[in-house]
This record gives structure tokens, sequence and C-alpha cells, in this order.
């Protein structure tokens, strides 16, 4: 089960605030989702994640195909119990990472066969194993089974694997089972190439999904080359489906893809960068490792109230990261995830407030533009 | 300021009940107290770790005085500010840990110079530093600068090294500044010779300590020696001073510590084998990394009521530790964090129900012997 509500429009961009219900409860987009790649997101406990104000979390079929294994979570009761995550669950196709981690593959019309990235076995996916392993996982949202093609790439790569990817789409949908409890998103791909997306959203379009992803965007392309296609793209996705930007996690990005019809958004960088010492702020990105930092007594960002900045100062967080403390990884990723949670939340409510451009502009101006 | 009331002693043992106030608050012992070598107990906040029971957690100097450095602990207002810890803490001299970590270190009457574990750069520590850096840290407990001599040693050595640390132990109540906010305990030494931990705590009782520890013990001697030598040591200190045996973890250890009149105890273990895979539970130790798990969906410990047994299966702990999980290392800390404050607990209760050895009896009965 899965409903999509419109709440409102914004008045002169394509910006929307809307309510995703599902079986696992309501997600007020738009929505950014933080991973938890292998059943975790990394350094957090979900009830953590939670309060960070996170209404929904993303994991990798990729992942927990290889390890553990979809029978075990399903043995589990499913990937939230599995957890202990009790909201709402978004799973990826394990498509992405085929094309990014795996070594060997092979695409036929059939699937990918490829070799793990953990032991070099010998691996298969396809829109149906794809599917069958996250019906196992039991995500309160699915993706169909795509390439992801490399950035760049010829008209005519880009215009045969679309096609696949939309066929493939057909089949996941033939075969998933559990329409009740998972809701399956179509995946638009088409590269840099307009005529290539226009026909990918349409034919997907017509199988009726319940939400659509844009796939294939930031991954290498020039800013202003993601930001046309997304924007030519969202056109023709309907108003009353959840439209969902795969792969996206920089503020900028962000505004940028609520800016131009996105509902949804997930990425690592927070967490990531969060583990390399990087915090974002409210005055732009402060690597909070930095040995100049190590008689600083104030705050990561003064203008922020999570459990980090409430609690710490600069000189105990670099002086975790000096000594290679696994509470370091924990604190920036608290406030990392807190940071984009509040921003989404500020986007949400400038939309209400018909003030979105006006809250871009304020943001970018402290922000700075370095991500 | 500090004070020890003795509230309750077993009939037939050693063992007692008592209280300790500090100026950040009474500490109920037996005490378990857990570690936060770096100023953090590690993977967790100072939020979880009270709130799994502990009531003091120790520090150490000798990483404190390498890493950040004293100056800047002070500068940020003392350690409590530092790391957000506002219960007591209980900080070592540093002796410990220049004899088992450091190179090169070479022993005068006046101190110790040797090479720090991390960059190999020249340093120095002495009662008068020891004791500094320790009113920089501004910890509620410090402990006298000693030399914890290896084992086994000849008589000589032990003679000679105990009645220098008895001189430094005056040297460190002579230099100690902050007596009215910091407790300074003087650390029996005297090897596994009970003449000399007699003169040692005897010397060291003559000086009027507000507390006492037993250094030297569980250094690689066969537990019943070590067992005799604590047993034939208590008897020379104080009824109404705390008592601190250094550096003991297991359950069996902790038992016999408190059996032959000690108060207070610490060790990194809890911790540092939750991080390689490792639960203390009440049937004893379980490798919970181990892949048998990988489809058991019971907690660690049934009769465990911690954040780790009331929400997540063996299954997906395996599977946490499998794929390198940070969590993983959370979860296992937390369980054997609490297993050791309950256990203390019970202990205590145990002692004022007059029951300790049979709680003593049952207890091993169900755990076995393994550590």
């Amino acid at each position: 089960m899965l409903e999509y509500k419109l709440i409102k429009k914004s008045k002169d961009t394509k910006a929307r605030v809307g309510e995703i219900k599902t079986n696992h409860g309501i997600i007020k987009t738009p929505v950014f989702m933080p991973v938890g790649t292998r059943a975790t997101v990394k350094t957090m406990t979900p009830e953590e994640v939670k309060d960070l104000g996170a209404q929904i979390i993303l994991s990798n079929t990729y992942h927990l195909f290889l390890r553990p294994g979809p029978e075990i979570i399903e043995k589990a009761g499913g990937l939230h119990k599995f957890m202990n995550w009790h909201g709402p669950i978004l799973t990826d196709s394990g498509g992405f990472q085929v094309f990014s981690l795996s070594a060997n593959r092979k695409i036929t019309e059939e699937g990918v066969t490829f070799r793990s990235h953990i032991d070099g076995s010998k691996q298969f996916l396809s829109p149906e194993v794809s599917i069958d392993v996250q019906n196992s996982l039991g995500s309160d949202i699915i993706m169909a089974f795509d390439e992801c093609a490399p950035y760049p790439a010829t008209y005519e790569y880009i215009e045969h694997s679309m096609n696949r990817t939309t066929r493939w789409a057909k089949r996941c949908k033939d075969h998933h089972k559990n329409t009740d409890n998972q809701a399956l998103f179509g995946i638009v791909q088409g590269g840099m190439y307009k005529d290539l997306r226009k026909k990918s959203a349409e034919d997907l379009v017509a199988m009726d999904f319940p939400g659509y992803a844009v796939g294939g965007l930031s991954v290498g392309e020039p800013k202003d080359i993601m930001v046309d296609i997304l924007d030519y793209t969202t056109d023709f996705l309907p108003e009353d489906k959840p439209r969902y930007l795969m792969g996206v996690g920089t503020p900028d990005y962000l505004f940028e893809a609520v800016e131009h019809g996105i509902d949804m958004a997930d990425c690592v960088l927070p967490t990531r960068i969060a583990r390399n010492g990087t915090a974002m702020t409210s005055v732009g990105r402060v690597i909070a490792k930095n040995g100049k930092y190590k008689e600083d007594f104030t705050s990561l960002d003064e203008n922020c109230d999570c459990y980090t900045c409430k609690n710490y100062t600069k000189a105990y967080i670099r002086h975790l990261f000096n000594v290679n403390e696994i509470l370091a990884y924990r604190l920036l990723s608290i406030h990392n995830i807190y940071f984009l949670t509040k921003l989404m939340e500020n986007i949400r409510n400038a939309i209400l407030e018909d003030r979105f451009l006006e809250y871009k502009k304020e943001f970018y101006e402290s922000y700075g533009y370095e991500d």
C-alpha cells in the first residue's frame, strides 16, 4: 500500500509538499533518506536515526543479497524486524551496485552475471531475482532493476540500455508478488538525451507504477546539465505519484532536486563524510578533524541544536578523530544527518509559506557553494 | 572532597557495601568502573554509559598526557566538561602505561623517561608531573605515581621498587594542590611477597590517604596467589577508607576482589572483548561473531534486559560483525558494560541480604569458569 497526497505546490517553481502513506508510517515530502547499506545506518542505532528526524531509510539490495543473504532476513521476519527499524524502508534494486562495485559483469537481456566485490564469487541478478530478494526483505518501496548507464555514453548505447531497462521494468512489475505491502517504483533512464528521457518516462508511466525514480543523474555530468535533464524529465511524470532522485545528498543538489519537482532523495554523503571528519554546517563544510581546532572550544555549528552541537566542542571532536575513536564518527554522523533532515524540514516549511526561492537564496548565502 | 561510608559488612567474608561521596555524585560500592582511556568509553556516549548503570569511569593519564595534552583539557574546563561526563572520574597516574606501553624507559629516583608509543618522542613522568597532569584533568579521584613491577620478579627488585613507590607516594601527596576537589589514593605494591605488601600498606596508611589501591596484582600470577596476596593485603588497609583493585574485570576476579574486601575495580575487558565480538552472558562467554549464529534469532542472553538483548538477535549481531559495522561494537559494548554493572548491583544486594557466597555459587554454576 502506498498513497501519495499532494498538499501544496510552490507558486513559482515545481517544488511541492506532499505526504506518502506506507504500511510503516507517513513520510512528509520532500524528504531526504539516510542510507543503511548493510541493514544499519553506519554508526547509528535505529532509534537515533529516527530521533534525528529521518522518516524513511534506504537499504541496498546488492549488499544484503551477498551478505547475509535474503533467506536469512526473510527468516528473521523481514528487514524491519532484522534491523529493528520500524519506519518505512526503501530498497534499491541492486542494479547500481552491480555496475559500480562488481567485476567482470556481463549484461544480457536476461540479466547480469558478475563477480562479487567481496569474494569474487560468480553471481547473477535479473529483474526477477532482484524482485524476489526485495520481496524477501519486505521493504515498503522497492525499485525496478535497471542499468545505471555511465557518463559520458553514446546515444546508441543509452538508447539500447534505456529500452532494455524499460523491458526489465515490465518484467519486475509482472514478477512482483507482494503489491499490498510493497510499492514498486519504475526508474527513468536515458542519459543526457532528452528524447530518450521522454521515451523512458512515457513508457514507464504507461505501465502505471505507484512512483517513479529519476536514475542516471549525478553520475559525473556538470551540474547545469543535471538540472536541465531533471527539469525536462519531471514534466513527463504524473503529478499524483511520488518522484525520487537517486543518489543526491549535497545541499545544493537537494535544493535543485526539490525546485525541479522531486519529492525524495538519498545519499551516503552525510554519513560517509562524517566518518572522514567533515561536517555540513550552516556556514559550509567544516573539516572537524583539522588540527587548527585543537583549542577551539565552540560547537561545530553555532546555529545547530543537535546532540553533538549541544554537548561537544570542536576541540573534543578533533581529539576523538586524532585518536581514531568511534565516538568521533558517531558525533559527526548525528550532526550531518540532522543537518539534512532539518534542511528538508525547512524546505517543506518554505514551500508551505510560498518562500522556497527566498529560503534557497538565504541558505546559499550562508553556506557558500563549495559543495 | 571524598567520604567513604561503610553501610554493611558481610557476615562470613570481607565483602562490604558502602558509599563514596564525591563532588560529582555518590558511588555505591562495590563498583565496577568502565574505562574511557582517551576521554571516551570506546564506542559510547556518556549518556549511554550512565544509563547502563556506570557510576564512575576511569580515564588514563598516560594517554591524555600525550594526546591531546593536559593543557588543552584544562583550557576546556577539565575532563568532565571536555568529554561531557558529569559523574565521578578516576584517573590513574600513568605509571602502569609507562611500564606496559612505552619503549626505552629509564627509571630513576626522580621519575621515568620513556619514548611515546605513538611517535617515539622522548617524554618524562614523575610523581610531580603526574599530579600536575591529574590536577589539570580535574578528576575526582587521582592516583599516586607508582611502578607496577613485573611478575615474576626477585625479592630484591620488588623491595627496591616498592620502597621507591612509597617515596613517590609521599612526593605525590606533598605536590597535590587541589585536595578539596580531588582525592589522592596511595597504591600498595610489593609483588607476591607478603612482608613487602605489609610494609607498603603500613607505610602508605601512615601517610593517611583518603583511599588505597592494591596494584601489581592480576599481572600474570596464578589466581590462587592473587587471591592470597589480596586477602593478606587488605587486612592492613583501614576499614573507613575505600579500597581499589586495579585492572580486574572478569566476573570471577570481581567476585574474589569483593570477597576479600575490595570496593572498586576497573578493566578495559568488557569493552575490548566486545569489539572483538565476545559477549559476557549469564551462561558464560558467547562469541557473537561466530558463523554458527547466522540463523539464530534469539537474543545474546535470554536473562538480560539490556537494549541489545531487548532489540536484536544473534543473527543480526553476527551479520554486523561479518560486515564490520560499527553498530556491532556498540551493541556488544552496551551489553558487556551492562552485564558487569548489573553483576555488581546484584553483588551489592546479595551482601545486604547476607547471601554473598550463595550468590557467588549460583553465578558460577550458571556462568562456568572459562574466564
